[in-house]
């Protein structure tokens, strides 16, 4: 069977059928939430508010904004470190994020907003949506430089499907705790995409060694995404914690756990190498482990040193991760994780469940307050007969059922992406921006002009 | 007659004269807004507001600096595609900038903050302040590479007093919506450019060319402000809206329309090219269209999916413009528009005056709530005869205002544009650092070094 | 004695030696302050707050974000001007300020935030400690590419202490004001960091004097870091400073300021140069000092034209400074200032500090309302015997203190880093990322690859 990777009539096609049909369920499902509604100064009367700061869009806008640049920018930017390969990393993110935010605000609108056949949708429902997709740009980091965009497309349709059923399972059925998303959105989204790329093998993937490193200015764009990433993490935990207390105590937690883990990064990437110099690809990944694994426990009484003690673990996991685990992935396991999302999201995200499950497991009257402690885990209706332990258990079910989502799930897609006719390159032509961009022509690299147009897989 | 390139004592006199001027005219007119005045203590009690989160300062701060950063680091890192003008792109931005929202603080705050002799500015005036030097940096995409600093500086005078008298004719005398600016920001500021432009056709601008496209670096840089415009158009569109629903409503859609403009942006940039490929001009800009086109209607109750088929329709139109229009607009009309400011501006800007005026004039009392609609377009005092069909009226009359403001004013400032002293480079030395610049020895181009000191005009 | 650049077991060992002091004594000392404490829901009651949005995240979070990205990605980016020194600058700004942080949370909260054993830790405590490291940020200017990380890890251990001592005497015993810094951050941090590099002297630095300066590239990096300082400045000086007006104010004066910075350092840099070209080194800097030097009265009644006028000067001070004195102070006085930053931080922040003086002493009821005079010096209490005249004086005495603490702190603490086992590089290997960071391959550059192991210390 014979296929090429210009996507002229495919990815047209793709993006047009994908948008219309966006268009329609908008136009049938979508509304205002209430405190977005031209109602809302009756809204107000009717529920007693005598002020407009009370609309939830002043307590949650400016942590919207900052998840929205961590999605775009920083998960964009952070994957341009490869030298061949920023209009991809960063394009095709921006492309799958475009329209995964809108099919998460479907998608989650219908467990989560829904009433009298409508979706009522507000900033909340925005975050959320980003914090989907982000759960997408993880697994692209596995993927990244092997797949074409309409694979991506693809991908995102599905990845957010079942990220919107796990995280209704965890959320509504087990009733976890998971503002900053380790479970729902990293543990998902790393298992999820590694087990896309294992499914995707590719044995001759190093006929593009040469394209999977990085060069000087790509390390340094590659820089951009990280910091966005490490300094607005304090608001991704806290973006949908309760108001008040919760958001802030998440923003602090998260604040310390990486500001830990960055020495430990640091220290761990000079150790590990014999001259003792120190590895970006370390600074640009393993520094954010510490916000992945205080994702679940952030809005928690984790208190400042349990979270500096988070992040001093996961600078050390995640920088070993990426000496000596990715590597085995690769040769033993035939899983090729070209971000590393592994140790960055992976082992993280289980550390962050694990750390949200013993949190909760421990929380007591003692420390939250009697009130307090009903106010931080809906310890009222339905679960008004469960205690600290109780959750602490759900906790921990959290982590296996989004394990168990992606591994069926990505086991699903990943078989799906790997028919023949999406458009990706052979393997020789991986990392390579040439195959799906025009390139401005003074940098044309060596790749293999005549494979790009008719090829049958390598794989 | 005999000019060059030498600013040496015409740019550094021009800056000293206009602070000098604006350091006068501020010490005489602009005195803080009760809200930033140390006597906001009594105000508070006058105006009986019992908390200090009442003051506007904690609406409006978080979206002003999303638009700060969208004026400086948006629109200058946008334009430094070009691979020998980054410094220009960015630099010159800022210098324009800077400038610009000292005189748009006067110019607007006579015509909206006067009050006994005094103009009383608070962050909103910020904002508005940032928004009409946007309406400037959109026109220096028109004009990019072909314009000493000079030349900027006297544009951005005259341009922003055009602009603030275009408002004040738009939202007092009209009583116009335009809370995103498609028409007094875009529209206004497009076909300005376009006009100044037109006036200033370097008709051998073909000796340049070489420099005329990116490089590999430069088109990741323009991503920069790609994103960031993007990403924070929701706070722009949202900035100055009423407390409440309005600026909640607003963000939605904005968010909304900008998602779907890109997956149309990249269908048609994948279509329109024989290979199939994607074009970074495309992602760079046609993706944003789709907030421009709901600047106006964004704060109305457009609906999502009414903002999606905004944006569907704007990713196609824009990306269409800039295969087919630009190059016809160069060609036939010797319009050289180097960002190609048209299809990322002035269509989109009209296209959202249009949705503007029919969205007003199908604003009903069932949609709206009574309250809601006397809220949304102000129909109280001297509006209180209104009714939606007389707001889409007028709003529509808005649009042709604004062009006409447009290209007269751009006809005017153009001509004085083209007088031979603001130190203009040669058609050869368009689009080059060097002309400006100190640029670092290693990478000093091949401009001609010859015909820098003294020249005649080549137009 | 012989000594090398491998930092393979000190490196690690401090990074660890450090992360583990801290946690131990983030677990002793550091708890949430009660607003975000899981008993706000009491606290609430108690102190009759009646919203969430009274709670101090919900006015001061969306400043610290900004204040955070100016630190890491302002400070780290600024930095990244030196062709062959990304990878230090900004990874190593981002080891110092994630230490930093931790240890800043400590000092400044056993002095401010301390009670009944325990120090209590808000959003508010999270600017601060940004605001400490800030001042290390501008140290380590002076003394970038000639350090090791090690050193800079002791820089910041000795100087975040001194700074908290100099911020304690300035704002509890004098009583002074200085949101902003001008004095506490700016003027202590630039006088330490120039006295630190002026007893590192290093005579044959001119060895690596071809690494000494920018690339294309790296200029356009370093402008990323120049606009985030720019664009956020009005939070930086706004962050701390009272809810309500002063806030307000300080955000519009700093927005001021900065303004007709650019306007005059543009100015400068071209009529300075004999062919009036334009040096990036200036506007990357020099457009800063505005905001450095409106750092102390930026809260005060400085008016919008007063703060016009503190950035033309600063632009004019800044510019000239690059331009006749620092190559002055590095051949007469022996001191090194890779930066400049006595021109971008040094003069300005004296300059702000008597600029806060001047208005303090200025201020009256006649211009602050009797209870709004009260309010913004905090005449209350221990300083209601205080009037303007007296707090004038303080202001003055402000200076002087902060000089004298950097002189002396800097001497010491530099002292100490000449001890020649920290791993500094030799001479002709200064501003160089080889020494320290693996570099990919394709790039590496001519530094002399046999001095790195073992060498004596050339100074």
């Amino acid at each position: 069977m014979a296929w090429n990777t210009n996507l002229r009539w495919r990815l047209p096609l793709t993006c047009f059928i994908l948008q219309v049909v966006m268009i329609i369920l908008f136009g049938v499902f979508v509304r205002y939430n209430p405190e977005a509604d031209a109602h809302w100064i009756e809204e107000k009367r009717l529920r007693n508010i005598s002020s407009d700061v009370e609309n939830d869009f002043y307590y949650r806008y400016p942590s919207f904004q900052d998840v929205h640049v961590m999605i775009f920018v920083g998960f964009g930017f952070l994957m341009t470190f490869l030298q061949r390969y920023g209009f991809g990393s960063v394009g095709f993110n921006f492309l799958l994020a475009a329209f995964g935010i809108q099919w998460a605000l479907l998608m989650q609108g219908w467990f989560h907003s829904f009433h009298d056949g409508y979706i009522f949708i507000s900033v909340e429902n925005l975050i959320n949506a980003d914090f989907c997709v982000g759960s997408v740009c993880v697994a692209f980091g596995a993927i990244l430089g092997k797949v074409s965009p309409i694979q991506l497309l693809i991908m995102t349709l599905f990845q957010v499907t079942l990220f919107s059923v796990n995280e209704f399972i965890l959320l509504n059925l087990l009733q976890v705790k998971d503002a900053g998303g380790s479970m729902t959105i990293h543990t998902f989204g790393a298992y999820f995409g590694l087990t896309v790329t294992w499914i995707l093998y590719r044995p001759n993937l190093e006929q593009s060694k040469e394209r999977q490193s990085s060069v000087y200015t790509s390390d340094l764009f590659a820089m951009i995404g990280t910091l966005y990433l490490w300094m607005y993490w304090p608001s991704f935990n806290s973006a949908v914690s309760n108001h008040g207390d919760a958001q802030h105590r998440a923003a602090i937690n998260t604040y310390c756990s990486l500001a830990a883990c960055v020495l430990t990064s640091v220290a761990l990437s000079s150790a590990l190498q014999r001259k003792g110099k120190l590895d970006m690809v370390h600074i640009q990944n393993a520094t954010l482990a510490g916000g992945v694994a205080v994702g679940t426990a952030a809005e928690m009484m984790l208190m400042p040193y349990g979270s500096l003690i988070v992040g001093f673990i996961c600078g050390i996991v995640s920088t070993v991760g990426f000496v000596y685990l990715t590597p085995f992935l690769e040769s033993r396991l035939h899983i090729q994780d070209t971000c590393g999302i592994h140790n960055l999201h992976g082992i993280p995200g289980i550390i962050g469940g694990i750390v949200g499950a013993v949190t909760a497991n421990e929380a007591s009257i003692a420390v939250y307050g009697e009130e307090g402690l009903k106010k931080a885990f809906d310890f009222e209706g339905s679960k008004s007969s469960w205690n600290s332990r109780t959750q602490g258990q759900y906790q921990a079910a959290g982590i296996f059922v989004s394990l168990a989502m992606a591994f069926v799930g990505g086991a699903i897609v990943g078989t799906i992406l790997k028919l023949p006719f999406w458009g990706q390159a052979a393997d020789e032509n991986c990392f390579e921006d040439e195959i799906y961009w025009e390139v401005p022509e003074a940098e044309k690299s060596n790749y293999h002009h005549e494979d790009t147009t008719l090829k049958p897989v390598a794989s």
